[in-house]
């Protein structure tokens, strides 16, 4: 009870931090005094800092505000792509003090050579955060794929072509415990927690969170949860019908969102042959520079993705949409065509209501499943208090 | 906490009695001794008996099962459809009692008088109730709209035509409190909750329960829990896009299921003239009879049906499909063609698995929300043993 109780100190300071310690009471519902033998410990620990008019000397002096420490334990997190890895070291108040990003081909790479490369960067990262005064304190990897949660493993991932892939075994030992988490759930996570993220007013948070780097995913925050669904495979926005009997798309079916607003589909519609350095990014230069096939491309791609997401509204009703990845960068060409679906589709789901749900695009952009990952291990960290107080 | 144990104990035995004391005391987790005081209370209060070997002064002898009594309190369903009013009471074991279906055209009828005609046999049923030494511990009605549950309010119902219309002023006030419940939910609760539902191994439930009577709604149960969405809203497969640019739909889109598969579209299909006598049920009798009409209208149908319902898979990941109401008598004709949409568009959700998510039809049929009704009502008492206690 008492290792919770850190916890949730830890876990209201990380949300609105800095906060006095009355602040800290009222905000997990336990008395000034609990609180303040909390904090007395959390402090010896080297877990928060004080700041503000009572910081030297005058511990509870009324305008001494609390925050989480800067140095000690972080989280890393990690992502494995298709074409890029990259690391991030974030500390307990939530701010990314050490990032990588390399380019790479991990498409149908080894998963021993590409895990060896994601060492060498997780290994300089810990160097980095070591200088900083920092030290892991556990270690997410966002994945492609399907993976086992409780095993570190990848079980699928189609578009890197892994199967079983232990990552846990791979990866070096000594920055804490390795979880293993798909990117789309990430990118999700990293929305819901982040700051620009402003929670609705009156219940929980729910949302579909649209993100796109090779297929077209999505995850579901559902009453302030991630829906992970039976078999972990929640989310898979890319293969609704849109077109019943339209093109035939590699799952076997016809229509799918992904034969249409996936990243392949969209760049041949604008004239441009998929490749290796022909992503997404490319497109976006193209509708800045205002190139009519581009232009159209997109505005195809945001219609069927529209007729998507209304048939998602319609079933979920939702709070909003959110659109991250790669395709948040398309937002300006994007949303009209989307916006206009949800408004013709969805009004019964809005109840007759005029407006129908807000459609915004993350800030996070192709950020977010790094991000998530990183935050995913400092949250997971800000857990259990024990281990961070004895190491 | 002693309220909450006692809770505890009769919901134990409302889902798997009779149980004897030990076994109880396994189901919720206390000791057998703090199992065998709340017994002792609860069978003093009548609201449990003893049966099996022991029954006769040997209270507690190994051997001696506990069930719940099918006199005293029970709750009371009730349904207001667009041709019928039913009413059902439903003892603590969840027993039906008495039940009663009028039919009546309460479609645009003045909200007063079809309540008035409901008031009329819940009276009725109440005094049969009592005729069987059951007195009514709370009222749960369902309703073809949206509800605000906090006030008994149906807020909008547009095929009663009602806006705004407080139940619970118009019903009778010795029925115990009186809930409201939008009657496509509670035909899923019916399903979660119904004794020929298996839970499935390894993880909460979670499926897509189908209704369809005059549209075609559905609910979601999701980690065993009914998902309302931000505004009350969740379910509207009807209106799921299974044809973009098809048939205009009265919701002010384009190619909504509903316009496929819903009841007027099929009847319409099969060459029949859609009216208060001619539902669904004329339509089962058709296919019955192989009338080639009515079987491709049925055809075309569950292709719809199986469309959309790919979508709401490849989302949600559910363990299975259930389908309930009016549509469950179409199961021979309307399964086949459900399950081969079904099978082509989902194989990246079934994880590449051969079979494809399980659709059945519930035994429940049309029953559905008035069992989940009373089902509803008899759970709320379960919640609070001081009251059935106290009364």
């Amino acid at each position: 009870m008492r290792q919770r109780n850190l916890s949730r100190v830890l876990h209201a300071l990380a949300a609105g931090g800095p906060l006095s310690r009355a602040a800290v009471a009222a905000e997990i519902g336990l008395t000034r005094a609990a609180v303040s033998t909390l904090v007395d410990e959390l402090l010896r620990g080297g877990l928060l800092v004080e700041q503000g008019p009572g910081r030297s000397g005058s511990v509870g002096r009324p305008g001494t505000q609390l925050l989480l420490t800067d140095r000690g334990p972080c989280g890393v997190g990690a992502e494995i792509g298709v074409d890029h890895l990259a690391v991030c070291v974030m500390d307990l108040r939530g701010d990314v003090r050490v990032r990588a990003v390399h380019a790479t081909r991990n498409q149908g790479s080894d998963p021993a050579v590409v895990l060896h490369a994601l060492g060498g960067m997780l290994h300089t990262a810990a160097e980095r955060a070591q200088g900083l005064g920092l030290r892991p304190a556990g270690l997410t990897v966002a994945v492609p794929g399907l993976v086992a949660r409780d095993s570190a493993t990848v079980l699928r991932a189609p578009n890197l072509g892994w199967h079983g892939t232990d990552l846990a075994a791979a990866l070096p030992s000594d920055l804490g415990r390795v979880t293993v988490e798909n990117e789309a759930n990430l990118g999700a996570l990293a929305e819901l927690w982040s700051a620009h993220h402003v929670p609705p007013e009156g219940g929980p948070d729910s949302f579909v969170h649209v993100s796109a780097e090779i297929g077209i995913g999505s995850a579901l925050v559902l009453d302030g949860e991630l829906l992970r669904g039976a078999h972990g495979f929640a989310g898979e926005l890319g293969h609704l019908p849109v077109r019943p009997e339209g093109r035939p798309c590699s799952c076997g079916g016809r229509g799918c969102l992904e034969t249409y607003a996936g990243e392949e589909a969209v760049l041949r519609a604008a004239g441009l042959e998929p490749g290796p350095g022909v992503r997404l990014g490319a497109l976006t230069e193209r509708c800045e520079a205002g190139d009519p096939d581009a232009l159209r491309a997109v505005k195809q791609a945001g219609t069927a993705l529209g007729i998507a997401l209304s048939g998602a509204v319609n079933l979920l009703d939702p709070r909003q949409v959110v659109i991250g990845g790669s395709l948040a960068r398309l937002a300006p060409w994007l949303l009209p065509p989307v916006g206009r679906e949800l408004a013709r589709r969805t009004a019964v789901a809005a109840g007759g209501r005029s407006t129908p749900v807000p459609v915004t695009a993350s800030p996070l952009g192709p950020d977010g499943p790094l991000l998530g990952a990183a935050r995913f291990a400092v949250r997971a960290a800000l857990d259990e208090p024990a281990g961070l107080l004895r190491s």
